[in-house]
């Protein structure tokens, strides 16, 4: 069996980028379909393996980015898919079934990553650490000249880009900003986020895509239909417009709870982490939810000796998969809240002085 | 006004004792009146003033204690009062009101008190560390009779000493016996203990007494009538066989969690550490219960860095009254749940390698 050996150093977990205290990660993702083959959804298997085919010839080549690397999902472990699906590779929908499906990925910094034969025959995605839509908008759009050089993509003269499902058709572009929002929370606004996404016909979802809680304090902003809109309208509403204004709103409830409830910050984030320190026992949702109050900490620089790429890692390391790729074997929820615990005390083990 | 100060050293601190896993203190007090005099219910202020005349006469000697202290109560500020009950020195009734009232106390180490108008004109107090009643009632036997040579006792040759409240008449005397049972109360089991307690007739109690919750798992166990009883039998009652029971019902609950539950004990008494050594603001309940968990996992061999003495007094210390006291000046609520998170974390603070 297939394994996927996540890199060390993926790029958006660098947290080098724009706006990095309150914005985790930029994604903006193409959905594209074979000319002259069916949608995944009516294909027979001869057609999946023709898309795989054509995906695998056109998808690893340098001038896309250098060190493609294939994952023929339908061949991978449940746990490997799992992993991939944490570190936003691929889609819950697209991990599961047996059918010829596959993604590519750019190795090491997997900021490139194309699932072939998810909903649509291709879904082109870039991610970037804080707020780069535009950069990922113009690399996405090179990879997408590239593919299209030697793929005939499904297009139509009046509507754009044919996709499976009626809400991509047109640009087949989405938009999808995550934002750590702690801060609203604590202040309990989050409502003013989602009247205003609302307002836009944006959807807001949790740190996991459709369907998921908002855990960790941890939101995604992404337009929900795409006919009819521009790339360039859509990128300057969320990147001038929506992104920046939530953002706003994000430090001006920071800056308040700093200025008028120090002390209730402070006890907040200083417990989050002694938590962290001592627990033995961890939940997934539990883990999340604190260690998104000591990256507030963090933020506003009341901790001081945690750096966010390690809260990042941990973000990350929570979650099942990776928790039983870390450890090297299969465990069951019961293992899985010690061993946890235990990774997450390790990497938050405060300095010893003298370097002891 | 007056000030009382609280020596360093009081003596059930130390947490030099037997059994003191389980039990913090022993207490034994004596009810007892003079001849000739009302109840103090029934005085005039100068039958108050006469009886305390009598008593500090009495009890300011060598023979009874060296360094006995007199505290006129009615002249002493609340919070240095407030200070006295935390102390267990006297009830939180003896603390309120003008009249004349008092108490005396072996300085430093508050093992023998004597409340002067309480209830009764004399509440003799001794406190010994761990279980220790049979020394604790030779110690009070002895303080009785040299007072009783001096003071001529209310006493029927029937009844035996007279009390202003029947349940004290007889030998006056109350045992009560603070326990430590987080064990019990993790398990679900302290039903087990009522239950135990009320086919003896005990009454049950939190840390503070009548009325008081159970707080930090701290239970007290006494007796609630005296006539009929001798003060052998009843010592013998609760020396050796209710006490005992219930010291053996909260080890086997210890053990069993340590046997059955070993992680989900460690992860209780971790955090439990880890909160109290970075929350910012704590509320006294809350710093009572935690300090009880680590206490527990101090027992265990589970916490190995924090001394049990440093647990009591910080029991103490978290006090309302204390705290004041500790930090040198009256606060509301809100300044006290600072500086009490403030004084925890400095006290347990993790010991620094190389002495730093």
């Amino acid at each position: 069996m297939e394994q996927y050996q996540p890199p060390d150093r993926t790029s958006w977990l660098t947290h080098d980028g724009s706006d990095t205290d309150v914005v985790v990660t930029s994604r903006v993702r193409l959905a594209r379909n074979v000319a002259g083959i069916p949608f995944v959804s009516r294909c027979v298997p001869t057609d999946l393996r023709g898309v795989m085919e054509l995906a695998e010839q056109s998808l690893l080549r340098e001038s896309i980015a250098p060190g493609m690397t294939w994952v023929p999902l339908h061949q991978l472990s449940q746990l490997d898919r799992q992993v991939l699906v944490e570190r936003h590779l691929i889609s819950g929908q697209h991990a599961k079934g047996e059918l010829p499906r596959a993604v590519a990925i750019s190795n090491p910094d997997e900021s490139l990553s194309v699932m072939v034969n998810e909903e649509d025959h291709l879904r082109i995605q870039i991610i970037r650490p804080g707020l780069a839509l535009q950069d990922a908008f113009k690399r996405i759009d090179a990879v997408d000249d590239d593919i299209e050089s030697r793929i005939d993509y499904a297009y139509h003269p009046q509507f754009g880009y044919l996709t499976a499902c009626p809400t991509n058709v047109g640009t087949g572009i989405r938009l999808s900003v995550m934002l750590h929002l702690p801060g609203l929370k604590l202040a309990n606004e989050i409502e003013k986020v989602r009247r205003a996404a609302q307002a836009m016909s944006l959807a807001v979802r949790g740190i996991y895509g459709e369907g998921s809680e908002a855990s960790g304090d941890m939101y995604q902003i992404s337009n929900q239909t795409t006919l009819g809109k521009s790339e360039h309208d859509l990128l300057d509403q969320f990147e001038n417009q929506i992104i920046p204004q939530v953002i706003e709103y994000e430090r001006v409830a920071r800056r308040s709870l700093l200025e008028k409830r120090r002390v209730f910050l402070e006890d907040h984030v200083y417990r989050a982490l002694g938590v962290l320190r001592n627990a033995r026992l961890l939940k997934a949702d539990e883990a999340l939810a604190l260690i998104s109050h000591v990256r507030l900490g963090v933020a506003l620089g009341l901790i001081e000796d945690v750096p966010v790429r390690t809260l990042n890692e941990l973000i990350l390391v929570s979650q099942p998969g990776h928790l039983q790729r870390t450890i090297g074997r299969e465990m069951d929820q019961a293992e899985r809240r010690i061993q946890r615990a235990s990774l997450v005390r390790e990497r938050l083990a405060p300095a010893r002085p003298n370097g002891a």
